[in-house]
């Protein structure tokens, strides 16, 4: 299986032409489209959604990403495989929360398409490598001749509450899990203007109606929710925005 | 095959979550996306949607929804047969057209998974509900210690014509057929506004360019509908307004 | 394989409908979107991107487009082969950079379902010839009976350098490839107000950054183009706009 995230959005052809790529050379494979709607370049974002996601795929997923602002400049182009998956992209940090990778490889030339300027690396690199990766599992990883990268950019994981994605419910979902807030103190309060929210509701229907609270969400991080309202649009509060914390 | 309806939109990786788990219970299963553009818990439209596609898909298709403002309240869990057909979702009426059913339970507890908050239902209980009876088809609703709901909403199915949905191309979509016109006289009148409404064209080719007329859609039911043009907007009629009807 | 490309977008049910019929009539196939997303009725943005994309897809796709601002009217539903590749759509230019076919043929009655007003055509005629040659290959377009249509639109392809299509970045894709350009003179000039472009840049990374400049796209057209900008909206340039050019 291949997951799918891109800045691509749905309105040009540039997904079916990745999808009819991996299709040629991996006639039984399946693609789940994780998103295509990741704002503009922002790596940042889709990194976390990807660690959002990854643990409900099955085993040996091939995550292939495509948020690439450095298209065709220096940045490396890797596959690898951690955690018992694999995955396929620019080496801009994308991959971050799957980290530390047990395999991290360079794409060997042989799989890549050769056209005119190189400008959709998308279909023409990525979408090759994950196929082949999804076809033949390991096979790449463990061939001769591929230097690993060693440039891996790692987010900052620190346990600092910051906006890391609006959801389409207006939901904010934090950088940071019950359990991060326990590690000094019994007690800790976040702040954001004139809000303070010193505890955690189970589920959103613990919440009062039109109450903003902070959740546990699906993905066990924090989230700054609202029962049948958008929170973010209440709080005035932006993806990387950071929200004071008192232990 | 699983029809996957929800109105979670696109840009997070909340549709992608329930297929990858889908995938995880039945590899050889197909979800075809229904839509996931409904409005935010719009029970109604999305029933409406049920009934306009469901004829389209094949026998033994199970079709989940997950439009759910109650996720987590006291509104039961469920999954059925009816028509030939299997349904996954929650008890509040999203499956109103698809009755009477001819079984109806509560998702058993073994059919979910156990997470942080339980505040992704659609991930950790319906999908692996839904994705569990395309495998195994009926095994689950016949096997013991599963108790009926009988709780189930119907919707107001009366012949009112009553919006129900506006399509992309601004077609204006009523809750009645012509046949529901006919019962009473053979002569018949809607109104709205200025606008009236007495006969029902075969197709949108039959209306004059830019006319405003009642065609028999593609769903059997009758919509509002301009050539070229987008009838809602030219109307200013809304989902949910209901017209005079006169016989 | 088939390859769907539509003017629905992804509110509606209509795509499904379109993939559950095809399901019913061929359970291993794989529908690929190309894109929803093509403005309404434009024929001529969608037959560009379907010539962008095809070479893409593997030997003996269906192209199954529905773009039909005429749907119903006389224009002809047709079915062929070109360049190895299948179609199936209205005969209004659609598939009018796929020519010369070497076969086109009139969708004959069999392939279809019958409905009331038969006002969704792309569910009861184009998906179920498209699932049917799919499935049988030519043996549709190798029966007996079936009269050559002719009446193939060709659109100009010209190269004339006027904008075919703007993608979600903001390049302004042209009906022109580089090879276009210097058939008369090793030089040129492409003008657009206060713009001159005499220049083509391999790739977008080959760009100052902000510089707006012409580029060899992915698919072999060129694009204006701007490095991490929406050179569209820089220029002012909308889709149809035609720039001067001057060997």
């Amino acid at each position: 299986m291949i997951g799918l995230i891109t800045d691509f959005k749905l309105k040009d052809s540039y997904v079916a032409e990745m999808k009819a790529v991996m299709y040629c050379i991996h006639k039984q494979g399946v693609v789940i489209d994780i998103t295509h709607d990741i704002p503009f370049g922002d790596i940042e974002a889709a990194a976390f959604l990807l660690e959002r996601c990854w643990k409900s795929f099955p085993a040996e997923t091939v995550f292939c990403g495509v948020i690439d602002p450095g298209v065709g400049t220096s940045r490396k182009a890797i596959m690898g495989k951690s955690k018992g998956m694999y995955f396929v992209g620019p080496d801009n940090g994308l991959f971050s929360y799957l980290f530390p990778p047990q395999q991290v490889k360079l794409i060997p030339d042989h799989l890549s398409r050769k056209t005119p300027g190189n400008t959709f690396q998308g279909r023409d690199l990525f979408a090759v490598a994950a196929a082949n990766l999804d076809k033949q599992q390991d096979n790449f990883l463990n061939s001769q001749g591929i230097s690993y990268s060693g440039q891996l950019v790692k987010l900052n994981t620190a346990p600092v509450p910051k906006v890391m994605w609006i959801d389409n419910f207006g939901n904010a979902i934090l950088s940071m899990k019950p359990e991060h807030l326990f590690t000094n103190a019994p007690k800790f309060c976040l702040n954001w203007g004139n809000y303070s929210f010193s505890e955690i509701y189970p589920n959103y229907q613990a919440l009062a109606p039109h109450q903003v609270g902070l959740v546990t969400g699906g993905s066990g991080y924090l989230e700054l929710a609202a029962r049948d309202k958008c929170a973010a649009e209440i709080l005035k509060i932006n993806r990387g925005d950071i929200l004071d914390v008192r232990n």
